[in-house]
């Protein structure tokens, strides 16, 4: 932590701020320059917040210099993390390796006839993963909330016939044992990447886990909800982008693309991203799915309906079996040219 | 909802669209114009994402008419909701009338001693209510999360002590019940106003809730999260705007004092506002904390400590006794010119 | 300038920003941590931009200790700026003194009859300045471009008529000689706020300007901006709150209240608000203009219009004439109660 | 434009839209629903902001049903525009065509020397166009200011030799004529977006105009920023995304791509993006020029700097050398799995 003076701080200021950083346990180096007296201490600096600095007397700025998380930095495992998955119905498959995974499904399980015709859609194109959700958070107490764990049940069934890994939401802690049953790749929806409870129940699991970043999450705090998790002891986490709220309303969300060579360079987690949700217009997927593995992505989550226009929840950005089919045969040429395969 | 459709639809198109609506069980009026023809359907409209009509060939536009929410609409009361306080200890409160209800307290219990100081503060100088976190939502797993239910007794001593009722925050489901014990209004923070289990979970009781924004959220979303719990039958809803994210940097947050106006406008629910949390900065309190009152707001939630600076949590934003105390006596005057009381 | 050196930073990696700071004449000092080397520049900081240190090869961050700007900063003039006015027509007036400075009138000026009524409306209720476009920047080329300086002419004949001092936008540059003809505060618009040529000409005048912040302006931009003019040796500069853009779409714009008194705090210089084009709701400007107020704003910048349902721009915001005279009304008590007048 | 009327609008409320409508010289068609009553006005839409309807008494929503700007949309032109530049130095080049047209150099013309160096580095990786300000717009009156009009001069003569064409940026609309001499692309800054008396003038050239996004800008805005060029009668506009301002700050801006898919399904002018003011980090400017490229951009705007450690602006998002002929090399991969060539 460096803490800058103001020009006309007095002794007594100086000394208050070397007193707090004692408290605080830090020791402390002290630079009196011709302007500006500046400050640094050294402790536990992820335990306080620069605020509570800049707001003494005479204290100008003050700046963290050390991460705010550790597990979830580069530096931790500079090699980065491959999250491992391996089956007898859907063989193995890594995240985070060479290969693009692609997820692909529908929004919701609506019954067992169209979680079977996604299934079958999603691995006769190369998708390793079936999605789909069961409860559903929607922000409306009114839309549809989900099948529950009957859906579960369908969308495992539908994922072993056709060798594929199950990956889904779980909204609430309580959920989570029983979730472990069906699903492969348990996923945290934008809406809960701050629920701790939920998050540091999921570090005591040993199942992967899949982290949606909030809509106005920063970097940072994507890392520092991941590092809940890996403080539990689960060090099985994947990233996802899934876009920022943003002032332009033609798309629903604005990917931040650029989140994924940052997270790349931050920290060795690997990070997917979701242009379904990312742009909540089904046109736009393939150019941004595209663009995704172009700046690195290690896969991709996208939406499919067998009949978008009849879907219960989220048609309007799921891609069409032809889309579908057309998306994948784009991103194997994309995804060689960045030296990976789908 | 009412679906305009592009120049050059076909008839093809139109008919598509005429027959989503009556899947969706909507009557359809339809009107054709020289341009373009609109469509326009009455029903069930907060079921259904206007974004679905949006990507049908053919449309140019789709809009919905009805609010997608009903119970938190200021047409469902129009006389506005106010919410009442009773006890022994504390007297009786209303929050939604004439007065501006002040709540203060410590961003969390750290000890007996501590929050007695509060309370006696708070209570010396006009505030109604006692508050202090015992479960903490940090965003980073490091900081301090709280003295848990011990926290929650010394918390209702201190208030009964002083007369004063008590508000705190509730982070999960599991424990809403045992807060009832102690705690006089719930607090759903800004990171769970999406957590809909939460929200469904006091729906079911009748313990008032405070329900603040999230920092992302419009503040449409803001009542469809009240709406949860309203249709669960809990009408004890009060609202906090405590600011939003943007690119502005010097606050920590940019409060959206014309939220009040609006919400009282679209809602019959009280709205309260945050100044500490909202600009994250001592010094900046007093002036929000006025501007909100002058904008309308039905209260105020104000962070207080004895030694700020030796806070475990929030210090930068806590006011000193004397800050608190002089924050007081300005709004006095300033809730009089708006024609309330403090 | 404070360069925080990695853990694992080399001694040519220290060295080479080392030699950065010389060749930017720079002055270095060097401390040695356990764990991060430290290097502090005192040199013309303002010139020098942090991220061209953030990126070399071993550097962690880097911080700019001196604020970018000088002459706009409060140490430059501790007491605080007030521009005076005085005119035989108008009398005196200050903007940064004991009085809320109010300006009025409509969006454009369209007809003799239309300024003369708007400023017999201003005047009456208590407004000092009569405000009126007559070149209009519009986001789209088809909209009302403003009658040019025959507008001019008009707005000063009803300005002179009714004892009231003149605001109106320049757009250009190379207009400047010709507004100050008729206008006592060149006023430069949101759009503007970064067209440097513009702010270089401005510097020139002795003209007081009404700088406007850009709708994503940070405060230090909008600080910078005024740098701008005051390095030309005009001093006379008044600052504008006018709404952020933010992903809120009730209202126009997020109005940043807390903008008011951190400027107050950074700079000298007056700031005013302007409810109109911050909430672009007519029924929103009153509780904001006495928002504004509340937190400390030396003035107002309100759109009225005798009629709003037939002005030619921006009616959706113009107060009816019944409404202004509520709203000086509200805004005399507000006033009173920090301690100014209107 | 589509006004949805209250339930309880009453006949007075209805009759004064259709007014209003008819003052607007808009044809309106009535519909009388069951709930509420919705009017059709079909007339000079993009002269009218939908917010003048929505703040009449009785009205629930207001809607414009066409686009706000004609020439720039893509049903002007559905083939889509080719900008076409030819010279005898440099050869042909098309903007919206099958190249990805790359244009490259410094910040600023800073010296003979340096931009020499650049037009060699630029031309010898198969940029087509050399970029570099003589004109520098600077958020603070301290920065370099650039060269003048001996720094296009340097600019010309660089370009000439190495068979590149000229981009440059254009500040103020006295500039143009002058400009014309040395530049084949009039760069409008991202601060200018919006500086309409300069794209107005621009209009009145036959010069092809490089339009950037303002940092706050939204798609319509900008394509209505287009439409003041084409209205003046000159159709050789190119667009380019370089980064919005959100709430994250690791990178300098949040590069909108997935404005690229939609900016050509809007519109038929060509799009570019500039991945070194959109990301500010030297080490992301790779990933985000391949990203834009397999979203479909049509061209590239890359920074390079023969040292950019030393350069007078922007040496922090500059490509040294070495990198900007890897960024080639993984662009022609790009490319041509997008079925373009570079």
């Amino acid at each position: 932590m460096i803490v800058v003076m103001e020009r006309g701080a007095t002794e007594e200021n100086i000394q208050n701020v070397i007193d707090k950083f004692i408290v605080l346990e830090f020791s402390v180096h002290r630079s009196t320059g011709v302007v500006h007296t500046v400050l640094g201490g050294v402790g536990p600096a992820e335990l306080v917040d620069p605020a509570e600095f800049k707001v003494m007397p005479g204290v100008r700025e003050c700046y963290r210099i050390m991460s705010p998380y550790k597990l979830a930095s580069r530096a931790f495992k500079p090699e980065g993390t491959v999250v491992r998955f391996e089956s007898a119905a859907a063989g193995k498959v890594e995240l985070g390796g060479g290969q693009v995974v692609v997820m692909a499904g529908p929004s919701c399980v609506e019954s067992e006839e169209q979680i079977k015709q996604c299934a079958g859609i999603a691995a006769a194109n190369g998708a390793r993963f079936l999605r789909a959700g069961a409860f559903k958070p929607q922000s409306s107490p009114y839309g549809f909330q989900g099948l529950g764990e009957k859906g579960l049940q369908l969308l495992r069934q539908a994922a072993d016939q056709h060798g594929l890994f199950v990956v889904s939401e779980v909204v609430d802690h309580t959920q989570i044992a029983m979730m472990e049953q069906y699903v492969d790749l348990l996923q945290v929806g934008a809406q809960n990447m701050q629920n701790f409870t939920l998050l540091r129940e999921l570090g005591a699991t040993q199942r992967p886990v899949l982290l949606k970043r909030g809509i106005s999450a920063t970097i940072e705090e994507l890392l520092l909800s991941a590092e809940y998790i890996l403080t539990g002891g689960n060090y099985n986490v994947v990233l996802c982008e899934r876009g920022i709220r943003t002032f332009e309303t033609y798309t629903a969300s604005t990917m931040d693309i650029a989140a994924i060579p940052v997270v790349h360079k931050l920290s060795h987690l690997p990070i997917i991203a979701d242009p379904s949700h990312g742009t909540g217009r089904r046109d736009k997927v393939t150019p941004m799915a595209r663009a995704a593995v172009a700046a690195g992505a290690d896969g991709l989550l996208v939406e499919i309906h067998p009949d978008p226009d009849r879907a219960l929840s989220d048609g309007a950005h799921s891609q069409r079996p032809e889309q579908f089919a057309e998306l994948m045969a784009q991103l194997k040429v994309i995804a060689a040219a960045v030296g990976r395969s789908v």
